[in-house]
């Protein structure tokens, strides 16, 4: 049975406000900047750097105030979030995973940044450490 | 002035066990086995991962009962707790990550695995992210 993690894609780490991070991140740490994009349906702004081999940080900002990583603000302030892997396809994933003692918590690839597919894995299975999937558009 | 942080060396994870960890990150993630190493004088159990890129998962064990990590397992429970940047010298970047605003908390570098140094920053001033520096043994 092939691995079923690939690679690391990304960190997150979970801000209330970007610019204010990217004040840390990119002028101070001197990591570059990649992209940032606004997810409207969750909302929340995704603002990506490199943090090199291919690894991104990802800034994750909600967007309104009943979002639930509002409520994971107000009890751990900012800080490390999730780990996301890197998966040949997410769709196929999440029906191989769980034959593996991997459930998926998403009952349908969610929309990441640039088109990309990604789900999240039920915490309960993951010893604490929040973990997500992601693949590129092409592959589902 | 030169980028602080070169890149992202490591993920630090604080673990209760590290074979039951094992069991999860290795055998059921499928991430490669790098290397154990006990650190006497903390002690601490290190155990590191391939997560692609020349990035490393590293599982952290408390070794006795009244050190640090293991209050900080009954507050958090098993879970990220740091991010590990490479520089050029942990030596020279105690010298000069002051004047440009980040603090760093250990007086000495410490010796990590594999006879590297390293050094952790004021969490005060890094947003909430725990945040370690690290460079090869020849660089101090």
């Amino acid at each position: 049975m092939p691995a079923p993690f690939q690679r690391l894609d990304h960190i997150a780490i979970i801000v209330r406000d970007t610019d204010e991070a990217l004040k840390f991140y990119r002028d101070q740490l001197g990591l570059p900047f990649l992209f940032s994009q606004v997810m409207p349906d969750a909302p929340i702004r995704l603002t990506h750097l490199d943090a090199g081999g291919g690894v991104h940080l990802q800034l994750v900002q909600p967007l309104k105030d009943d979002h639930p990583l509002n409520a994971w603000l107000q009890k751990n302030g900012e800080g490390l979030q999730h780990l996301c892997f890197k998966v040949d396809s997410v769709a196929e994933s999440m029906k191989t995973l769980p034959g593996q003692g991997l459930t998926v918590r998403d009952k349908a690839p969610r929309c990441g940044p640039n088109g990309r597919a990604s789900a999240f894995l039920d915490p309960a299975a993951t010893r604490g450490v929040q973990l997500e999937i992601t693949s590129d558009p092409s592959a589902g």
